[in-house]
């Protein structure tokens, strides 16, 4: 933080399932051009990531031209409580940045809506976007040393993203409503925050309905990036005070 | 908020100085197109903004071809309670996007800071930069409605900006601090943001020196941008807290 993200260790991604101590993992072509940037050579210390809770600590190796990381060990990092962020994403790569700076604060799922008001570009948001989101996302653990990534859902309507089993605390992000409650150490939140333009008042009847409270997160109007960012941080800040007092 | 940024009525700019009732005023280039661009008509009614504190009501008239907009009445809103943000600025892109957020979320200034580690980014926010980050606050305002936008200081090393008076709390962006502790609402808070890479030992060790307190403002690493809108929004957080219990 502060600039800090980013230590001495070379981090690496690795895939998910693959890290067990002994084994001579593989890299995806981005983590070899990575390497290859950074004049990698064998025997090198390296933290490999797989975004599912996994942190392995290795070494290089070259077999022919191809790198492998040979783990030594391997720590699971215990599942984050659930912060579910439900996006109505307007702009693509703000989007995308938005994914990336959602997973340094701690987001654990990103949902992005396809609201009346941004459907047109949320239609747009196909395959090929959201693998690069999903990409961002762990590229994001991946400078910041999370052993989790968010994980990025399918595009999905309000009604069909409320038709979703759901626990825990449900913010909608709304300037005109409260300043958030206390949020438990354990408690899953979902937080809901409308397109460019906002929730449609059908829209934002379903979220109520569904006991979401709408929720103020700043001093004024926030863009929707802006206001999931707001939520997130509000969230874990509540979380530490359940924590710690 | 929630993407209920932009309400139903026409927001603009004007210059400070500029709005008392009963004055005829002129628009910017810049808003004259956003007129244009809307399909305004003579009568409308407009709100003005000049980012120091006056919000106006008025109405449209069309002199020759130049919109002015003729004030019917003015309210000044309190110079809100200083809360300044230091930041490492690396990219610039990204430095435009922190200072549009950075203002929705209640920053009064924003102090580029030329870091070791971004020195020769930094030294390129030059004065075409700084006036392109000015008018992005302006903008940020306009869609969000504060009356008051964040100034943008020249940037400074540092060593030149901690020689400047200070007052209130100080926080210090870092992964390794605590969490931050109350903040009084009407308390002036600074808060300095390394740059990607962190600030050096010597700039930290100036800022430690200068009752910076480091705190932590998420659950991982953060990117210069994102640590940025976190403090700001505990800040707000806090400051919301002392004020409501």
């Amino acid at each position: 933080m502060g600039g800090g993200c980013g230590s001495r260790v070379i981090t690496l991604l690795a895939r998910a399932g693959t890290l067990a101590a002994g084994m001579a993992v593989a890299l995806d072509p981005e983590e070899e051009r990575h390497l290859a940037v950074r004049r990698v050579v064998a025997g090198e210390r390296v933290r490999l990531l797989d975004g599912v809770g996994r942190r392995a600590e290795g070494s290089l190796v070259i077999e022919g031209k191809r790198p492998r990381v040979v783990v030594e060990s391997v720590t699971e990092e215990e599942r984050p409580v659930p912060l579910v962020l439900a996006v109505g994403a307007g702009d693509r790569e703000r989007f995308l940045l938005l994914v990336e700076q959602a997973a340094q604060l701690g987001a654990t799922e990103i949902v992005p809506l396809e609201t009346a008001r941004a459907g047109s570009v949320a239609t747009k948001l196909r395959e090929a976007h959201l693998e690069r989101a999903r990409r961002r996302a762990l590229e994001s653990i991946k400078q910041c040393g999370s052993a989790w990534a968010p994980t990025i859902a399918e595009p999905a309507t309000p009604g069909e993203f409320l038709q979703r089993p759901r626990a825990g605390r449900r913010w909608l992000a709304d300037a005109e409503g409260a300043v958030p409650g206390p949020l438990g150490a354990t408690e899953t939140l979902t937080v809901a925050v409308g397109p460019e333009g906002g929730f449609t008042a059908t829209e934002r009847a379903e979220f109520l309905e569904a006991d979401f409270v709408p929720v103020r997160l700043g001093p004024h109007l926030l863009r929707f990036e802006t206001a999931a960012l707001a939520a997130l941080t509000v969230a874990w800040r509540a979380r530490e005070r359940d924590r710690h007092g």
